[in-house]
Order: structure tokens, then C-alpha cells, then sequence
């Protein structure tokens, strides 16, 4: 687990799209968000009191986490300085970068000598084994997809949050460096040598209770070209007992391959079903998270209702009619 | 491309299993194996000439390979010292070890100051991009399997054997380390971060000519819960026009998670094509390659026939009876 609570860096970002990673964790993990770390006034404000690294720290902040994603990957200078500062101060750092913060001289020399960890939550800390298929104790919900970016983290954390409010044990389960940084541990399965794909997905929801839920992130789409591979190691390593198909309303074409269609949801819950049953024969669909952003309120109603008819599953907007129908069949049939 | 010809390191290898990538090597590229180098009178004898690094070095070997997979990865103390001398005397070194061998700052030194290169064919020298699914021209055949370890590089080194025979354009291409040594070049696709699987596997087998055919070898099954992630992006990023399905004929659970059932043939083959149509609606099979090894001759022509019968497709064993019959099919259908 990442310590908390947080100093989030957003430096001299001044593109409100790329502090994504901030603004999920301030929306989802309030309680772990001290403040935010600006390098100038034009910086993206993400509505965190701002603090330096001395107030952060007098203020109880453990770690100081990187709330950006920096094209090219390279770190620039002048966040290089701030980091060193922040380990200095005793301060962690983690960070969702490409690049391995942990291998850069000068941070891996001040944070040894004062004892700090780095984070870098995109590479995996412990050993990943080989798959085995053996079955686990427990049971598991996956968020599958049409396509990349619709809603899988998003619906994921709504309903675990949704089965918290009900009192019902449940964990969210990263499997992408933002979900990590949200749930403070995961294991971002994109970045794991394929061959122990199945393997991750198998440790990121070990054995639990029998009534334990876990709430898995999932990653691509069995339909995505360039993904589909991560979709299908994911689905096989976590062994779900139930999924929820996300889909964004407005996409007609996968994203980055502009050739390929979005599929019919029927057919896309079809194949994660009858793929998924390899490792879990039991696998059922218990809904879907439709973003409906790009429709009216009542348009949004609308599709949801017209889906539901068609598809015979709860068909909600997280966002918008929150997740309870989902939880209320997950409930009433396990 | 990997430079040739190569002296074969057997070091004090005694069990006959652990060579398996020499003895692939003096098989299929017997003209590039100038001989074997053996620190013991009782190591493995694959029946090449011995020869000392300098008989090697003066009959002109390039590069010194090494034939063996050492359990658990280290490389011990007297193997370094045989390939730190081969380095001095002017040889590249080839391996295939899950260790990175340019990593060992000994090697890494002299290889440099000998301005000699040490591949290490499990981790890609190129950049290896996201996955397109954009079609490219040639021909491309995917051997597939209902298992781990049933014959798939075999199959493609002897379907593009049979075809170079015939004068037809085609090349063997090489997803994991033992086809790469064999070809001297190919990606092992098993090594790369589960993000960038679909783009290896297009970077695989480019463009080609119209009638030109890459032979890929295939990895896992999509029926294998450790590896079936790794066959799919293979399969989706080889846009196969043909796939030919490998099986063993005694194989009842699969390797490795022994509660799987192997699949049926006609279910295996059923699923690769549903899934290959996403980058390819043309894929069709084209024929089944047989491990018969544990059936008499005449078994083995009856077990061949009978499901040749059942299945509508050139069934075949690649060792016993070679690949003429799918090879056939392939010049008739395109």
C-alpha cells in the first residue's frame, strides 16, 4: 500500500486533460488529497488548497504523488528538483509514468539515504507468476468493455463504493496505473510481460471469504485490435463470476482504429461469456454502464430503458442513475 | 540477423531435454552449426564436430550460441568465463535465456571494447509499436494449437521448408526464442509488455509481396488459461488468411493446469476463426498438423484418416508424413 495522505504534484501543467490523474484521485479519494503543488499561477487548478512541500508535510502528507502524465515520458528538470526536495523531507513519491522514477541516480540516492520509498505504480513490485487456472475462493466481478476508455475504472469504483454503502464486503481492484494510485495497490496488467498476464490477473484477486466481492478494473475490449490480448489474459486470470458490459453511447468506431467497428453490445457480452467460461463456467453478465454524455438527460433515459428491453439486463449511467439495479441483481442472484 | 555460422555452447549440460534448442538448431540449420563446445567428456553429445573457441573462431564461426536453457536463469561462473574468451577472439553471442546477458557488466565491457554484439533473442532490439489493425499485403499463415508444446514451430519451419521446395515465396517467421535463434531473426512475442503484444506480432510479418507467404509460429492456445491472451494478440496481429491447428495425439489435459480439458479440434479451429475475422474475415483453415509420437505408424495413418474424415481437412504429421497435403491446399484455394 501507497501511504497517504497525499501532496499531489501538478507542476506547470496548464492542460486540464492531462492532470486526469489528479482529478480522478480528488474525486475519488478526497480523504487521501492534502493539497495540490503548482509551480506557477496559470497551472491547472484542480480545487486543492495549494500547499508547498514544508506545509504539506507539517500537514501529515506521506507521499507526494505525480498528478500528471508528461508527454514523451523524459522527467523535466525542474520536477526533478521538487522531487528531491520532497524525499528530503521524508516524504514517498509515486507516480504512473512509463519511465522508473526508482532508476533515476540521483532520487534512487536521496530516497535510500532517507528512506523513502518511489512508486512507480506501472511496474510491478512483487514476482508475477505463470496463470494456473486453479480455482480461488471468493467471488469476482470484472468490468468489460466495447472499446477502450468507456467507463471500466469508473463503474468499477462506483460499485464498490455502491456495495460499501450496503454494507457488503467488497474491494476495488486496479488493474491500470490511475486505478493503482486510487486504490494505493493493483497491478497495471498492460505493462506485464505477456506470457504472465493471466498470472497478474490471478494475484490481483487472490483467494477471500466466500461472500467477499472483488470489483476488477478491466482493460481493452475483446473487439479492440490492438488490446484484445490484455482483454482476454484479464478475463481468464480473474475467473469472474459476473461481468458488467461499459459502453460509450456516441462511439461508433474503435478508438485508434478508426476501421474497426464497436460491437453490438448482445455480441460483446456473447464472447466475454463464452471466452470467460474457460476458467469460470459460471460467468454471467449482470448489467451495463453506459456513458451517455453526449445525450440529453432524456435521451439518456431513454437508451438506458430501450437497452434494458432489448438486452433483458439493468442498463444504467454510472455517472448520471448511479449502479443500484446492478448491485440489486448481484444481490438478489448471489 | 543474427550472424553466422554459430558454434553451439553445450557447457556441462547432461540431461538431452535441456538442449532441445541446440538439437532444434542442428536440425533445421545444420548449415549454419559449425560444431559444439562441451567442457566434459560426459555433457550431451548432439553429434556435431567439438571444437575449442579458436578451432571455432579459425573454421569462421560468427557467433556463439547458446544451446541450452539453464533452469532457474543464472548464468554460472564457468559459462561467463567461456563467453568472456569467445567475446576476446572476436564472436558475437546469441541467447535465449529469460536473463539479459548484455546486462552483465563483464560481458557488456569486453563486448564493447571487441565492438562484438551479444543478442539476447528474448528482448526485442526495435521499438515495438501499439497495434493497428491496418491490413497488410502478402499472404500469412498461423500455425495454432490446442496446447503448449505440440508441434507449432515444427509445423511452420516444415510447411515453409516444403513451400521453398516448390519454389513459392515464403518465410518462416519466429514468435519465441528458439525459432529466432533458428532464423536469426523474430520477436519473441511471450517477453513483450501485454500492451504492445498485437503490435509485435504486425511488426512480425510485414509488408510483403502479393504472392509472398509468412509462416508464423504460433504461441499457446486460446483453450490454454495461462497463455491464451498471448494466442490472441498473436492471432490478431498476424491478420492470418490460413491458420493450420497443431495438436498431439495422446495430450488429454493441458500442460501445466491439468483440470483443462484439451479441446476438441473442430471447437479449437471454430474459435481461432471467429476471433482471427476481427483483423482478417477471410481467415480459413487449411489443414491439421499431428503429433503421432505416441501411435504405431499404422495408428497413426488410421488416427490421420479418420479425422481427416471428420474434420474435411488435410490431416497430417509433419515428422512421419510431412506437409504436402496442406500445402496443396494452400496452392489451390489462393
Amino acid at each position: 500500500m501507497i501511504p497517504t495522505p497525499y501532496l499531489l504534484l501538478l507542476g506547470d501543467e496548464k492542460n486540464k486533460q492531462m492532470v486526469k490523474t489528479a482529478t480522478g484521485l480528488a474525486h475519488w479519494r478526497p480523504e487521501h488529497c492534502l493539497g495540490q503543488l503548482r509551480f506557477h499561477k496559470d497551472t491547472v487548478d484542480i480545487g486543492l488548497p495549494d500547499l508547498s512541500i514544508c506545509e504539506a508535510v507539517s500537514k501529515g502528507a506521506k507521499t507526494i504523488l505525480l498528478g500528471t502524465t508528461p508527454i514523451g515520458g523524459a522527467l523535466p528538470a525542474s520536477w526533478k528538483e521538487v522531487l528531491l526536495q520532497a524525499l528530503a523531507n521524508g516524504l514517498n513519491i509515486a507516480s504512473g509514468l512509463h519511465i522508473r522514477l526508482a532508476e533515476i541516480p540521483e532520487l534512487k540516492a536521496v530516497a535510500a539515504t532517507a528512506g523513502q520509498q518511489i512508486y512507480d505504480v506501472r511496474h510491478p513490485r512483487q514476482t508475477i507468476p505463470i496463470g494456473t487456472g486453479n480455482k480461488r475462493s471468493g467471488r469476482r466481478l470484472l468490468t468489460v468493455g466495447t472499446d477502450c476508455g468507456v467507463g471500466k475504472k469508473y463503474t468499477a469504483l462506483t460499485l464498490a463504493k455502491e456495495m460499501h454503502k450496503r454494507g457488503l464486503k467488497a474491494d476495488f481492484r486496479a488493474s491500470g496505473q490511475t486505478g493503482i494510485l486510487i486504490a494505493g495497490q493493483g497491478i497495471a496488467v498492460d505493462c506485464i510481460a505477456s506470457d504472465f498476464l493471466a498470472g497478474a490477473a490471478e494475484l490481483l484477486s487472490p483467494d477471500n471469504d466466500e461472500h467477499h466481492w472483488d470489483i476488477i478494473e478491466g482493460q481493452g475490449s475483446l473487439y479492440n485490435p490492438s488490446y484484445a490480448g490484455v482483454s482476454l489474459g484479464l478475463l481468464h486470470g480473474s475467473q469472474a463470476d459476473a461481468i458488467v458490459l461499459c459502453h460509450d453511447a456516441s462511439r461508433q468506431m474503435i478508438v485508434g482504429a478508426e476501421s474497426f467497428h464497436v460491437p453490438d453490445m448482445q455480441d460483446c457480452i456473447d464472447l466475454n461469456i463464452r471466452l470467460g467460461a474457460l476458467t469460470n463456467p459460471n460467468i454471467r453478465c449482470v448489467g451495463l454502464a453506459i456513458n451517455t454524455s453526449s445525450l440529453s438527460e432524456q435521451e439518456a433515459r431513454a437508451y438506458c430503458a430501450a437497452q434494458e428491453q432489448r438486452l433483458q439486463l439493468p442498463v444504467v449511467d454510472p455517472l448520471r442513475f448511479g449502479v443500484r439495479p446492478i448491485v440489486d441483481k448481484l444481490e438478489r442472484e448471489f
